[in-house]
């Protein structure tokens, strides 16, 4: 791989511009006023492909946002690799907490500061570069396919029926995505578990209209504070989810496998510093990793209901919204859950409101197996980009199509990640390390090498 | 009083022409973006004042919004009635459930929809064309002056310092101010209570930026489930506000009293379904009247954090809020109870949270005795121009200067209103009977002959 690590090394500027024009197309999924920008985003891919000596791309529309496709077949006889990642962003706001616009990306301190920069534009194009470099080089050591999509922020609606259709056409050794972080550039790491979700939505209303809350106050039922006390019932003092059968099917781990987890660097007070707290919370019984890592939970990721304007309004409002998610674990299916979620909610419902909720999307939690092919040749990718073996990690986060891909392709995926924990995904200020990027481009050309030497 | 009502009744439509200029000025106070508006909405009525028939008018600053003053003195052996009324209205938000722009007044099924055209444009604009009526027919009884502030939804902060500092030119022998509802419009009734205010906003600070809830969820505190939970709180199972010492200083009503407020016409099922509510709660113990006139309450008005865009976002947010406000009756002093709240809020938080609570505003309670004359002319007012003899009503509301008219220039309020709970003061689609506003233009006549007759 020498001739491609130099490629990379006289390439580097113009991989960071052709990322930075990437970061600068708003490709935000979940907001439809940026639907033509997220097409923008898959038409720029497109032709990122067609310039780095892919054999054939595509723009595969969808009932959402579309998937670009491409692939490169040197030889039917080699392994093939199949990257998945996606190109639609979080949405960026609160704008006002950006110490920079989030879509006019800029270098400050080695990292690069915009939305999407490590979530996950920074990532996967990675291996377009990698890829560029190993094909300019003639050191392509595997067939690859690509498919990128534009909805992972919202659920991935459409892709699981784009596989179901496209078996053949994604048929593949292994599927290679970069979309995680590793513990610390000192302390790299492989995901090899990743929790699932559940995603609501709560409406609350109470009385028809707003109310003035001085005729009214103290004799009708106020749909927020309903909404708290809904909500605040949902987690018990020992930090447990009260939702009857919420741990049904979760796992515990035996003695072992916890005092292995416990191995993994983690430094409290460094961790409480980081995040200006002066106390952690959990689920009573479980370390902070484990409350990650392995245990199912419940947040409220927004609330809002009545006057939030400047100054004071004396209103009793007839409606409280609040957006909640469960994290899940292996085992605990996520529909199952929503339907949980749901029937509490309305079982706990007081007379004087009424609530709807909605699911937003799900997704299911995920094992990768440590002795397979493909995270034996990330560990010897890592050793050699590195000098260090990674430590194998569960995270916290959810990348639902890694039990979509193993059930309907039965493949395993390969959490090749490099983000960090300060890169501050889905934040104000989300960046990624340049260092990590080319680092990142370099580990998946060693990757391709292991894999290719593995499998023959 | 026959020749001032001949003119009311010819002059009907000019009236409600002019009453729709005033509404079509947006002169809220608690937003800085209208702060014109609301110095127009001051000069359009100096000018009406000049146009009525006043010896002298002007525009009064503070160090907030200004007051417009002005008199007419006919003879210093006569009484003098101090007329209060507030030009300054409630946000208009939200714009989108609004049938009719805010704005823009427009008379519907014999009401008119505005913001402001209750509370309290549409009725202290009555009082000038009143004291117009009286003034062009040489009917006037008593001397007159008005005192029409533009902070009181904002909480009067300035109005207090300018009745200090004006206590020889505001002498009077009452005050009256149309500010209030009737029960109905076959019900009508004098206010001769009100609840006093205590309202605060909260801000829990849980990490110092937002966090992915798939990473940081189930081991980082989430502010909006702590918010949640600090707010489920404050109000234990019989519908009890949980602060030490909020019921200290109340005052329990005698089973005689109670007996007494019982009498007021009330239809539990009326109000339900007027609400749209399957049930109503509050206070164990206490009946819908005795919870909004007699008992002290709290309420979320607003509350916001997190992710509230379309769609999904699973954001662990860094900061949650909510504006909460307590109702208060006599003897609860605003000042004492808003450091209650504000030490007790601080005493829940707990540790892996920062909370910061800041008053916003607050105003005493008070009770209007109906043994003064002021209150004895209401009542003969009301049975001459609706026939019925009204009854005395506590008010849930708060109407803080009243207090402190009783505290500063030793003056009894007589709360003259003439609203009605289909209004929707505070909310979408306000709106003022038309019936109600002209009714309330001719018992504002006879009240000046009745209290001129009293004093006399």
């Amino acid at each position: 791989m020498i001739k491609s690590l130099e490629y990379i090394e006289n390439n580097k500027q113009r991989f960071l511009d052709e990322l930075f024009d990437l970061l600068r197309i708003p490709s935000v999924s979940a907001d439809s006023k940026f639907k033509n920008d997220v097409r923008k985003a898959a038409e720029f891919i497109k032709q990122k492909f067609d310039e780095s000596g892919v054999d054939s791309s595509e723009i595969c529309e969808t009932a959402g946002h579309p998937i670009v496709y491409a692939e490169k077949i040197i030889d039917p006889s080699l392994p093939t690799i199949l990257v998945y990642g996606h190109y639609d962003v979080q949405p960026a706001d609160p704008y006002d907490l950006w110490d920079s616009p989030p879509f006019e990306p800029v270098i400050k301190d080695d990292r690069i500061f915009a939305r999407g920069a490590c979530d996950d534009k920074g990532q996967f194009y990675m291996h377009i570069k990698s890829f560029e470099s190993m094909a300019a080089t003639g050191e392509l050591a595997c067939n690859v396919k690509f498919m990128i999509e534009g909805e992972e922020e919202v659920g991935s609606d459409n892709l699981g029926l784009f596989v179901q259709k496209n078996k053949e056409k994604l048929k593949a050794d292994v599927i290679l995505i970069s979309d995680t972080s590793i513990l610390s550039n000192e302390h790299p790491s492989v995901t090899v578990g990743l929790r699932g979700l559940s995603y609501l939505e709560i409406e609350v209303t109470g009385p028809n209209r707003d109310l003035h809350s001085g005729v009214y106050g103290g004799a009708v039922g106020n749909p927020l504070n309903t909404l708290c006390d809904m909500i605040s019932s949902l987690i018990d003092e020992n930090g447990r989810v009260t939702i009857p059968g919420f741990y049904d099917k979760v796992e515990e781990l035996s003695d072992e496998e916890r005092a292995e987890m416990a191995k993994a660097p983690f430094d409290l007070d460094e961790y409480k510093k980081d995040l200006g707290i002066e106390a952690i919370k959990g689920e009573a019984g479980y370390s902070t990793i484990e409350r990650t890592g392995i245990r199912p939970t419940l947040d409220v990721n927004g609330i809002w209901g009545g006057y939030t304007g400047e100054g004071a309004k004396t209103v009793l409002p007839s409606k409280g919204y609040a957006k909640i998610s469960a994290r899940l674990v292996p085992n605990q299916d996520s529909k199952e859950i929503t339907k949980l979620i749901i029937d509490h909610m309305q079982k706990i419902a007081p007379k004087h409101v009424k609530v709807k909720v909605t699911p937003h999307h799900g997704g299911e939690a995920a094992v990768i197996p440590t002795d397979s092919q493909g995270y034996i040749a990330a560990v010897k990718a890592f050793e050699e980009a590195w000098g260090k073996t990674p430590i194998p990690t569960r995270d916290g986060g959810s990348i639902p199509i890694v039990a979509l891909f193993q059930k309907e392709l039965g493949l395993n995926s390969v959490l090749l990640g490099f983000g960090l924990d300060e890169d501050a995904i889905h934040s104000p200020n989300e960046s990624y390390g340049t260092f990590n990027f080319y680092k990142g481009i370099e580990t998946i050309t060693w990757f391709h090498k292991f894999f290719a030497e593995k499998e023959n």
